[in-house]
């Protein structure tokens, strides 16, 4: 290296470390105001995809410290048997509830639908409240408020009152202007890019 | 219920039905066209959570088919003791390395980070290479990119010269446009909402 060079490299360094003392003291100042540790009612919602899949990661976070999640799936096939092969080597952490009775397209039966979506919001009610859970997943209930399948209000409320150090995920489309306000933690997946416009289809280990 | 409000009822259990059908209909026409398998380039960007926990939820679902998965940490932390419990239970199907210094603003050394991404890539691309792998998820090699620590030519052709059907999956925000170009799945999370503003901390089974 020239010397001429060699300086520049030197100089571009010492503005880089500059640069990033800034931001560690930013971050620093940013992070000392996090104190407090709270159950979350978290929502993933939009068009993308990654809703169920962030959930789920979740969820594997809290078993792997010794948590116990209940995870209730509103729509059947949202989760499948990639997902309950390894809850499945966490019996004692995780209460896998697939109640869903099928897209309601396949169904074509409203009563049927509303039955379902009740059974299932029964679950989560009854999660909620034991106190052994401290996450509790509804998995696409948003689909089923969507539908209006179940009353808004008394989901919120099911949703809402509950353990200060519960956290609740809540994922689905469509997500309802008064879920998101009562949310304390909101993301939209939105897609960008997505393979089955090019004639790719559902696979192992990416939608199932 | 009288009589007027039950055939009232009734038309809108038959509109509810025909409705869905139409669904049906569309829906089988779409996925009669999705007749492909192919290995995937995946990328997670966006400012919003859920990237990690997205991938992490795909990479679950690869374990729990009994296909192997690679997972290498570009950034400390991203990835952590939560995830790490649940990939012990499965030894033979994930190989996880945390190859990450830290955040950037915490080393303050370039040249270290460039070291570690560089160490991280070779892993990438060693597992790339290996047939026995049938997923590799690059964690935050976005952010090695965002600091020009790798030069983007090298890694795109690490991620897309590959078996035809390996997944592989990029996360971080701010992905260049020519990995959203070369990638078949792109979801970017947008943050909605998030708990930090009101002063939560980052919490076990959420953030790690």
């Amino acid at each position: 290296m020239e010397a001429d060079s060699e300086v520049e490299a030197l100089a571009g360094d010492a503005r880089h470390a500059e640069k990033m003392r800034k931001k560690q003291a930013a971050q620093a100042k940013i992070m000392a105001n996090k104190t407090r540790e709270q159950g979350l009612l978290i929502v993933h919602t939009g068009k993308g995809k990654g809703k169920t899949s962030a959930a789920l990661g979740m969820v594997i976070r809290a078993i792997g410290h010794g948590m116990k999640v209940g995870v209730v799936q509103f729509v059947k096939g949202a989760m499948s048997t990639g997902e309950k092969a390894v809850f499945d080597a966490f019996p004692d952490n995780v209460e896998f509830k697939p109640m869903g009775e099928g897209f309601t397209w396949d169904t074509q039966d409203r009563a049927r639908d509303i039955a379902a979506a009740r059974a299932a919001l029964d679950e989560v009610r009854r999660m909620i409240a034991d106190p052994a859970y401290h996450m509790v997943l509804a998995d696409e209930l948003n689909i089923a408020l969507r539908y209006e399948y179940l009353p808004l209000d008394e989901v919120l409320s099911v949703l809402t009152v509950r353990d200060e150090m519960k956290h609740v995920i809540v994922t689905g489309r469509n997500a309802p202007e008064a879920l998101i306000e009562a949310a304390d933690l909101v993301t939209e997946m939105t897609m960008v890019k997505h393979p089955f416009r090019s004639g790719v289809k559902a696979q192992k280990g990416i939608e199932f």
